[in-house]
């Protein structure tokens, strides 16, 4: 076993620091699920201000966030629009359509962004028999796409073709913080394109659980009995909502050097003969022959990568990893492909 | 009122003929929920001996077959791939969501075909927390495509591509009598690439309500309980499978009297200068200003037409409408199309 | 093989008689899923008024009758009450729950009817996070009860109970005939104790498919989406529903001779040291020792009969047997029985 | 406002204690979702040890938990069997139909206990078109039976059928411990009555949130599964699982106070005339004329109280209320129905 891991599975790895360990043993606390913790309630709000909403709603997940917010927006045998490689359609199970009974059509893109004039065509009325368009889903950053970010402007096209049809978007959001702090568009510009945007703030912010759905308010009543059925509706949770509003006050902008670590291994990946491009966030995909065989070998000098595809390595930096350590990784993700290539 | 209706709206508007009524009024009969119509077993037994296929099972409607074909094939909270413009995506009220949970991933074409190429992209694998891949499904002849036919070639590769992958394949055969009628393609060439097979016998062929549903027989029992459930099982079915038996003897070959007599209204609408193209089989769509007026203008003329969208008319050949009838009809569609574009 | 079989099963094996064949032969037709089937619309409209409903609506089974007579009453996570012997419960494979996620909540009685009493006990209010009451269904007659009679008075003051506490009442009528036939309550004064009601068909009323949902007008529209997305729509259905026509014309009064029949049966078997009690309408169950041994041994002497329970078997009397066979089928049930007891 | 609030609404509104909070601010943690969080797994061993039970898993909250335990045993459209006024039918919002597809029976009681012979009478096997019991759900102790607790010997004799009609039994324990201190059977008894069990952290233990789900271990993988497609997948969550750890080794047996608190409460309101009845463990049903009145009442006079029903409310007794508070509230509800009655 090697003296020290690093860790680039995921951005969902970190753990607490000690500033928010603070925070979560000095949380003032109450019984969520009747609506009283009064920490939790901060968060909501804090959140909710920042993103121009005027309610917000904490839940165990990021799952629990997509489902809740798409089921808010389109009822059992509607349809949604998304790109075919969005997270709630790759790596949610399915929920959307076992749970929810939402019938999703999909465009097919290169790197997950929807093309507001594809989209255009496939939203469509409600007729008798013929199942309507009721909403449409975007991811920004976008994983499956290798982090990168919606331009606003693609945003605003979206948000003005939908409107126009009477649709309602929502955002998976898991990665906004990402998306701006490179791009620098306001909190409150992302939040005017959707009608409901899912915070993780267990991934870049570091906290240990949680995401916030950030609605409208005359949807929480609802909203709140969705999160009740769904089994997320939590006692004392002020617990977790404190480690959030710490890790939104402390770790927003510090994640431009989570930005320039990945493009640190980038770097080095590409001087090694692979081309990986330039990631515009926190996230590396690296193409090779053998995704398994080069994760074992990661694994074996030290540092964990995740396997997208069985061609595909994905590397994340988040707050628990060096720029130092980061580089060091890179160099043994270039030695495992080139290894792993010649023993092919 | 004009003297003489002449509907071209769809091919489910067919009135059984005097020999079609005959059979029905004479069917031997039994109790199909209990397994014990002969005719009904006649009539599964045929069509599936005719498309290579070790069971039938008759269904009140072709939705009910498409929905229970795919459910046999997809369990719950897992993947279906198919065209975006599929007609059970579009006209099936999202049962296949709401019914059956399960998650669909599409592609987008112009014609309504699967790219096998695509297709390979977008199948993947089941992981844990990730939704597998489980069943694609294709459409032959394509409504929404235009009555399109798949070229045999791209169905096979459509099926190695799936094989090779552990994924199943269900057609939507509503109208592969059409297909069959002008490719020449033999009914067991075209049932080697499907696991599952949905037959409409209201359409092209003529009788007055059912689908067959085609399907390996050890598929059956569940395949009948679901159809229970689903409120498909019928009694003294017989008298519908027998309209069915007597339009599979008969019907199938005359529908290239249907195609000649699309291609007759095509050529009409193409002289007056619209370009409707050359159809391929009994479907002929055409591009207008506003739908919605000139079917009202075809109507006070005595021809009835579908709006399909906002700026699109279908028109649809079938047995109940002579060459004469459908010359006449694409010259008052011609004139309805003239005279709504004048007056906008 | 007997040189005769007596087929006391169900009451759902008739087959259309001579009358009913030349009825269906010259049915005018149309296409149904477009509204559009004067015979259809003629059986819809022809039951609606008889039950003093405004609307109806064909569909192709008692099942799937029952399931979306429900979902228009009772939204997906919202609670239905009902009997825990009800058919919809016992034999219609869970679709409730499954493809309309309604909760049940049931009381259990000897007979399969409710007590009001009890009934007012578990109605309970909608509160945020409590599952509230949406409807009670009732079944009449009560199949798993033996074929009861619902008391009018009975039906009279759930619909009194269920009103005061805003909840709708279903009625699974499939042998609603039956009751009104031996009770002379007149169809109204049953139909006015009812939100929704099924009326099968295909039972005592001998026609080979179907069954009429009554409803409001105003919930026709959503009635009819809901059956296409189940897959009940289907063409020229016409031809099934002037069967049914001709059934409510002319085979609803016949049903005494089915009840003496009953009775006959039953006064073989009481005869014969069995208690079978006295059925007030077609049914007979008949409690032994060993249900398949003498279900076996009957179809040896050419009577055919149901295995309710491991311990029940079923005889149902109908159109298609005379009181002459149902006398040699009890007396052959009896001996079988008997012979069953000492072999056993 | 009064001075001091005495909450005795739930035993759900309790905080963490001050070594709690310690336990949480030093728990070692990792990624849940990976199965890398090593509190977690202690807990989740520790509890699955004591009930004798080979998995476990935790979970969000006891919704989940009830959901995915009854899902674990009961595939969608099958059967489930339950007291009809068990708390997954009342209180979780008509989940296990919604998104569980399972179907519902129920048995009616006064006290909320199953009767195993009614219960035998119930369960049913599965035919074809006949739905069969998968499943059968107790609840120990019984919220709504006003905290009753189940005698072992019932249990046993509801496993004993359960056994040999080849049908699981899962058990509500979210007031397990409660029975646990009453009766003194040991945690092991109990556990070897059940298929899956869930033992909620955040009523008598008091720690801030969570339920864990205790399972066979080979269900386990499925489970968590399950419970990503809920949402209810966190990460670093052996902050939670610290609290629960703390509160399962010093808070199990101290809840003999509540139960002693719980009684002197009864005493009070049975004095001062109303009959409440000798409370098994912490919770107290008073019936009143109008509940709404008296709650109002109690709250202006500091003590909080549930609303159950119209004319029921209810008092549970827990960590953070002491025998002078339960006292002293209990005089306060007696003078609120006194006067609510004077008022009426």
């Amino acid at each position: 076993m090697p003296d020290e891991i690093i860790d680039l599975r995921s951005d969902t790895v970190t753990k607490p620091t000690a500033p928010m360990r603070a925070a979560m043993a000095a949380a003032e606390v109450g019984d969520d699920t009747l609506g009283e913790d009064p920490t939790v309630i901060r968060l909501e709000q804090m959140l909710a201000d920042a993103f121009g909403f005027s309610a917000g709603l904490f839940l165990p997940s990021g799952v629990m966030a997509n489902q809740l917010g798409l089921r808010l927006l389109v009822p059992p045998g509607q349809e949604l629009l998304a790109d075919a490689s969005s997270h709630f359609l790759l790596y949610e199970d399915g929920g959307v359509a076992w749970h929810g009974g939402i019938l999703t059509r999909t465009a097919v893109s290169e790197n997950g962004l929807l093309d507001p004039a594809v989209l255009a065509r496939l939203i469509r009325p409600t007729t008798p028999y013929g199942t309507g368009t009721k909403a449409v889903a975007v991811e920004n950053t976008h994983n499956a796409g290798g982090g990168v970010v919606y331009p606003l402007a693609t945003l605003q096209e979206i948000r003005r073709v939908t409107r126009e049809a009477g649709v309602a978007v929502h955002c998976d959001g898991a990665r906004l913080w990402n998306a701006h702090v490179v791009s620098g568009v306001p909190f409150d510009a992302y939040g005017a394109c959707f009608d409901t945007l899912s915070l993780c703030v267990s991934k870049g912010l570091g906290a240990p659980a949680g995401t916030v759905l950030l609605l409208d308010a005359d949807r929480l009543e609802e909203a709140r009995v969705m999160r009740h059925r769904m089994g997320g509706s939590m006692r004392q949770t002020g617990i977790l909502a404190a480690a959030a509003i710490h890790a939104f006050e402390n770790h927003v902008e510090r994640m431009a050097e989570d930005h320039a670590n990945a493009k640190t291994i980038a770097g080095v990946l590409n001087d090694s003969g692979l081309d990986v491009g330039t990631p515009e966030t926190n996230i590396v995909f690296v193409q090779v022959p053998d995704a398994g065989k080069v994760q074992a070998a990661c694994m074996a000098a030290g540092v964990k990568v995740s396997v997208m595809a069985p061609t595909t390595v994905r590397l994340v930096t988040h707050l628990d990893v060096s720029a130092q350590q980061c580089e060091r990784a890179a160099f043994t993700v270039a030695k495992a492909v080139s290894e792993a290539g010649t023993q092919a």
